[in-house]
């Protein structure tokens, strides 16, 4: 049967004093709305987002999903019903952009209830620490009566540990007529989803509650609470990698993104971050203070400490990345090593080549981008600059300093530096000529104070 | 009426092992001396600080306000009355420089209450979540009766949660006499401020407690008591930081100080530090492993990640600070990029120009510190070396590896390094030559053991 | 009287998913079964590990100590027995590899119980906060009956606190003979070290449970509870730290070694991390982001931020290193100054000297490392090039760019760089040069597409 999750993201988020929407503030480098999408689209079929007006900014992020604008803030039930022509003719369920760390297990157990016999409406509860205002969930025989609204609630429905997480799921064919029977005879002139509740118990329907953890289920309103989402999301990704075999020496100083894989006998130092796009390969250590985005690390490979790896690079089996090390859109051989201040940018270094110290690759002209390539077994001096385009044969080596402008063949020298000339005693005149100056300057200022 | 605080920090903090007064040690970068005179000098006309013995260093903290030394360590009560002739004629309010956390509001409501109808003396309370051996403060009818130390308390007195948190407040005129009636007929022979409150309800006056949190009480004894503050205050800049509507990715990892501006949408990835003097516009992006102190960032900018911007930096919108990168003193322009490896000192750089990897200025020969001055627009080659005094005009290019010397005219290319020559072959007989050291260098080994 | 240590470390820890065996995972840089193999050391004067067949890896970590092979994992008796060969005369106690956190005060007040008076068997025992399914100890009078199984254990039983932590002690001729009593008549046909619980109080003699805590006594079987295990040991560190005079302004983020050594007034900024072997003088501030193993640090050094300091470096009293800045083997003399991105390896620089932003030392031919000797009050220009052996004389000076292949006397100046030269417009031409091309690849790509 057919479903289609209806995703409310039209919400201001005033509390984020953002110029930002809010369902576009990120979680683990990924907007709120695209955890929920992902999510969703492991269940539903069909997407509609449904947005408010000028938030281009969160249809970008809902492509290539449907995307319904409500052009009036009258209410979630409301905003629900703008997207009534995408129902579908299954099942529809209505979701909160700013409840983006549902799990797609909790979404399935939603709908397979709503499915489950003669349930007409299912919706999401969870037992808060502190339940606080939140309406309440009055079930009776396993079946649920009404929410009631912590305003209205008496003492003993107040004592309800159940609350209401807003999330519903119903047959097309019931929802729609259900959204459009609400009401806004109430303080804010608003039409509250909520409501739907009372509506399918009036209809005679059986309603059930599914339950879910607070921690899935909290709602994000502001940088406070965003950040608190951050640190559960990171909770689960530290988690879920030390039980696939990588040490986390200090898993609270490490923060990974939903795609990192590392395999077994990965260790991570502390202090390390990884964007997205990043596969670290077994036995490899990842010292302190590195930060890799987008690129793929060999097995028993060293990296770090303080390397950045961007996007596009790979880096071999047992090579080393050291202190300070740039590596962009690189390919580092198989036991090569770029140990200390590089900048190795559009490059392809062969296996068991050395970069020295302070080598930069001038791979940009101010307009263009052109590539590095050195061979296998190079050695490159220390403070090399390599002026791209460039290739360097198989066991060439460049001296320290040099600049290289031009190709290099295979095991040849190439060199690019000014002789040393020594002027002996020129240092101590040198050193009498600043001791002269300092004394006039400190003269002039006493003349200027005195 | 005018309204006068003592501030006492003579303690010697024999805990602390340090060779520094215990109200020297800092906060979020800052002395805890520091910390109380300025939450003081929001609600008292005058501060006075009394000091013991060789305490320059708390002298120079107190500046400009006024200084007492208390010669001999006789108790709380005589190292307030060292400061007695400063007393004035208003009231007089007594507190502890190691508790630096107590807030405006609190000092403002401790005078507030001691002028409140006939209190004649008013003091700081608190409920502990562990109130330990505190002496617990016996209130009727919201009155204060008297102040029980722990060892003389009995077991009712005990279950008292309200306790004493050593501040004091009355007018001059009560407070001098009083503290000259404290007498030392104790175990240690001090003579303590304490005993001010059964002098003053003796007096018949009558005695009010004021109640703030422990965490703004709590007294700062040893390093981990310092380090639990240090967490308190950030906590407390974090959430404001949060709160005006910038994303701490994960704010534990995240140090401010006192004076960090974060405009809105400001986004801090995890691990960075904020020292002193921070500004950073809307819509910029601090990444991971960067360090800002005493520098303006403009709007729309990239920081880091491992950034260093140091005092007198100015980042204008929109421009790019890449890693390994050290900003001191320099103004980079609008959309400006420095994204790799460079030592920017004493600086100012154009609105667009773009800095290559591995440039440096070079701002000091020794004795003095001189300016690089680069225009708009310019492209500076990588590892080029700019010798201060230097100015390279608007759209002027050096070529990587240069060493720039003199000026260089807008528009003009500069060129300042050695060709490229290559010696086919000679990398292999280089190697060799070192193969046959390797063999040599063994067989001595061996030679040496055998 | 005579004391050994059986270490139990067979154990495979198929939850650690890892290649390597369990008791060979780092806790604090150290291996677990080291860990237990330092603490033992302090109490026994004999210790044996028992390993399983092809785990060279431990027999590396417990030389120079005693190894046996325990061929067929038949249970911890069984483990035990492995080793009997070596019991000696005195008495034996049996550990397990992944018990690493007990300290050498528990191992002893163990040893003592077995000692005292009649009794004959002394085991270790703890009270966790969820006791689970541990074993429970079942003790009538102060001496231990009996260890109930949970899966054995009545209601009441299970409700005991004290639970079995599995380490036992007796004497060498008690223990051989209950060894060779335990069978493995049970469902997994295992010889349970257990066992000889019972077997002790069968044959009369007073058996006695030594407490210790939970923290010390825990197991650690998988990644998370290894970076538990970590969180646990530098708790312990920092606290040390702290009480001995240092200030960690933020010690969550800081990450010592066992052997850290910081002096009074020492002050570690957040985001640090401490190899083994460093040794930090009174009044140094470690800055932000820095990395240090194997060194040792003066009085009044400032490090960092961003620096990494590397084994066999030493930097004097009064020292700096700056950011973005590697020593390796370098010897920094008092005063001497390297603040921005060099690196420096296998020198010594004398004091009151200052390297230069970017200065490198050439140490590595390929094959061979060689040293870099600069004198005192050298001044080496920035982006200057050491090429290694090479001498720098005292008071001598470099030009910033310079590449130094010889040796230079002191107070003398040497350069090694090229000369300036300026081509007045030759940037505007290359500009226009650059968007021609532009110009042809991107009608190029509208012909592809077109």
């Amino acid at each position: 049967m057919h479903a289609t999750a209806i995703l409310l993201a039209a919400g201001l988020g005033t509390r984020m004093k953002s110029r930002h929407p809010k369902a576009a503030h990120k979680l683990a480098g990924r907007p709120m709305l695209r955890h929920l999408i992902e999510s969703c689209g492991v269940v539903f079929d069909q997407i509609v987002v449904v947005v408010g007006p000028d938030m281009q900014e969160l249809e970008a992020i809902a492509s290539p999903h449907a995307v319904v604008v409500q052009q009036e803030r009258l209410g979630t039930a409301h905003a629900a019903l703008q997207a009534a022509g995408l129902f579908g003719d299954g099942d529809v369920a209505v979701l909160y952009a700013d409840n983006p760390l549902i799990t797609p297990d909790t979404l399935r157990r939603l709908v397979e209830t709503r499915r489950d016999g003669a349930t007409r409406l299912a919706l999401l509860a969870m037992r808060p620490a502190d339940p606080g205002r939140y309406g309440r969930v009055v079930q009776q025989d396993g079946e649920v009566e009404r929410i009631v609204e912590w305003a209205d609630a008496s003492e003993a429905e107040r004592a309800i540990p159940l609350c209401n997480a807003g999330v519903l799921c119903a047959a097309a064919a019931d929802f729609e007529p259900w959204l459009r029977a609400v009401r806004n005879d109430n303080a804010r002139g608003e039409y509250y989803l909520t409501d739907v509740v009372a509506l399918a118990a009036a209809s005679g329907g059986i309603v059930r509650a599914v339950e879910a953890s607070e921690a899935e289920l909290r709602g994000i309103n502001s940088r406070a609470e965003l950040a608190e989402g951050e640190a559960a999301i990171q909770q689960r990704l530290r988690r879920a990698a030390m039980d696939a075999g990588a040490t986390l020496v200090a898993p609270e100083t490490v923060f990974l993104s939903a795609d990192t894989v590392l395999a077994p006998d990965v260790v991570v130092q502390p202090h390390v971050v990884f964007g997205p796009g990043v596969s670290v390969g077994a036995g490899s250590e990842i010292r302190a203070f590195s930060h890799l985005e987008g690129c793929i690390v060999g097995e028993g490979a060293q990296i770090g400490p303080y390397a950045r790896l961007r996007p596009g690079t790979h880096v071999g089996d047992a090579a080393h990345v050291g202190n300070f090390v740039e590596l962009k859109a690189a390919d580092l051989g198989a036991g090569a090593k770029a140990n200390h201040l590089s900048y190795i940018g559009d490059a392809s270094i062969g296996a068991g080549s050395n970069i020295g110290a302070g080598t930069i690759t001038c791979n940009y002209d101010g307009v263009f981008k052109h590539r590095t390539e050195i061979g296998a077994r190079a050695f490159i001096g220390s403070n090399s600059i390599l002026v791209a385009p460039v290739r360097i044969g198989d066991g060439a080596l460049t001296a320290a300093g040099s600049v290289i402008t031009n190709d290099v063949e295979a095991d040849a020298l190439a060199l690019g530096r000014a002789r040393q000339v020594n002027k002996p005693g020129q240092a101590s005149m040198l050193r009498e000529k600043l001791a002269r100056e300092t004394k006039v300057r400190d003269q002039k200022k006493h003349g200027e104070t005195g």
